[in-house]
């Protein structure tokens, strides 16, 4: 098999030769001044961040706010349809989305590693200020620490995130109920599936990373009027860690339907031929809804309607059951206990 | 010269013998949610934190929110006076107490190395409850990722704060004029020097880190009424990185007094074995105020009143001047220019 295309964005800052960031640039004087002036600010500069003080001073914001916080530790830092820096702003707006929050802002903290590539940043950087953009959400504050050779693997990323809680919204574990439907936004697997590809160098054509903001799926979903009790972004651990994670919750059990299992062609291939089960994949753009199930239609319609949803689909329900599991029945009828993920199966896919 | 004591704070959790972070500790899944719940839930919680969602949902808050992230990377983990844990809050805490913030809220960002002991974490997770406690701030909401061996140098921690903007304030480099005089609160450079002999295991009796937080002294500077118009924190880069960072906002210069430089007495001992600028080394607990100098004497008052600025001191004014420098009047009379900090003395000092 041949290894892949490398996936690389263009940016539109000239690379120098060969620059790599020096522990100098950690330190807190005039090198990490001139990274933060000549290399952060003209790429996610914006009149919060500006000041450029220990703390950056929020405008006033009515309502309840919500908080968040993620590192992105991906492998490799690129891969076809993402890079460490889009996942590092999708997962923070993410976890606010499913919230039910409107995301607003973003700090930014970078380890460095002595010796990473100025160029390899810069490209981040970009990745970093177009996925923020997208999402309409502003880097407000950040921080640099570099570190020697070898105590760090390149680059990684911290995002904390801020947003304001939708007027009216309620999801949440609490809201889940016996006969509650279990929709999906799309196909499971691609993107735990494309780093995995690129980290081993394997060539699964048409096989990309999914990755993508919830948070405008998430509003026409709730937009629609649907009873819409709880909403996740399957990631570590796939959708099935967090139909387990809800029956922490609950003394239900979750029936699955395998015959409904959404699959690109590539990541069906890829999981056959590797032998992993897409319910335990993660995903980068993908929604869970869990929704009343009156409305399971009106729920799908609206997601539809939505470029991220096109290819929703119901996969399963709640059901009463003290046995705490997730049952999937296999499209001959059989039925197979999902077990509860435990194991590492993909080490740094986010 | 003999080792130092190692300094190892106790810790109420008995330590199981041998147990390590392993990858799925960070997969998301069922160990993942073990460790939240088994280890940091029992030591941070909170009703904030409690539900474990995507995100915290923070109790509404008038006035403006200040926010602010930093990435603790120090080596060694535990040294006298201080932890990476205990670093993590105060670091948080003290940006936002510059700039005129009620600290209220933290997050809470675990990069782990595949093998971390379990002890030395649940150690460190005590200091940050305990630090986080101290300051009156709630961690509302975290993330754990692992990195395989030698991805990572055990354990990097970033924590992102918000504060409340106490009201009427207005600090900042673009009130500093000519004329303000320059206060510090203590002895400088404890900090960076006890963290560089405890990594090369020198032993200079009585040195500790000052790492402290600042909130507290720095309300009661803001309370006695004293035209207070920038205050920062010297970390990275000491005290002489924040007065040149304050040069890059006016056409001033800044004279200092050696005569005043306040160190202590092992502070002064290693930086002459060492040969070190304690203007240039970094401090995690102490603060330094350019105030109008008709309220010097108010300001130093203040100051002294509180536990952490017993020994205050002004060390010198900021004139008219278009140079831009820093310079250090000795002790004879003879002036030197403190030159800017560029390189890189003292790597993962926080």
């Amino acid at each position: 098999m041949s290894g892949p295309t490398p996936f690389m964005p263009t940016c539109p800052t000239p690379l120098p030769v060969g620059a790599q960031i020096m522990l100098a640039h950690g330190e807190g004087a005039r090198l990490t001044r001139r990274l933060i002036r000549e290399e952060l600010l003209p790429v996610l500069g914006n009149d919060l961040l500006g000041p450029l003080a220990d703390s950056a001073t929020l405008p006033a914001c009515d309502g309840t706010l919500l908080m968040t916080t993620d590192s992105s530790v991906v492998s490799p830092l690129f891969f076809p349809g993402g890079d460490i820096g889009t996942l590092a702003v999708h997962s923070a707006v993410n976890d606010l989305a499913v919230c039910g929050a409107v995301p607003l802002y973003l700090s930014l903290a970078f380890i460095l590693e002595e010796g990473f590539d100025v160029g390899l940043l810069r490209r981040i950087l970009c990745c970093i200020a177009a996925a923020a953009n997208t999402c309409g959400v502003r880097v407000v504050t950040g921080d640099t620490k570099v570190v020697p050779r070898g105590a760090a693997d390149g680059i990684f990323i911290n995002t904390t995130g801020l947003g304001r809680l939708r007027a009216g919204v309620d999801l949440g574990p609490h809201r889940v109920r016996p006969g509650d439907q279990i929709l999906v936004s799309g196909t499971l697997g691609d993107h735990g599936l494309t780093v995995l590809a690129a980290r081993n160098r394997l060539d699964f054509k048409g096989l990309a990373s999914d990755t993508a903001p919830l948070h405008d799926l998430v509003a026409h979903l709730l937009d629609c009027g649907a009873d819409v009790h709880f909403l996740r972004d399957p990631t570590r651990g796939g959708a099935a860690g967090v139909l387990y994670e809800l029956l922490e919750h609950g003394p239900w059990d979750i029936r699955l339907d395998e015959s409904a299992l959404p699959l690109s062609d590539a990541g069906r291939g890829a999981c056959e031929l590797l032998g992993l089960d897409p319910w335990f994949i993660a995903n980068e753009g993908k929604l869970i809804a869990v929704v009343a199930e009156a409305d399971t239609e009106r729920a799908l319609a609206a997601m539809k309607k939505h470029p991220l949803g096109k290819q929703a689909i119901r996969v399963g329900e709640v059901r009463e059951g003290g046995m705490r599991q997730v049952v999937v029945q296999g499209i001959l009828g059989a039925e197979r206990v999902l077990d509860e993920p435990t194991g590492a199966p993909l080490p740094r896919i986010c």
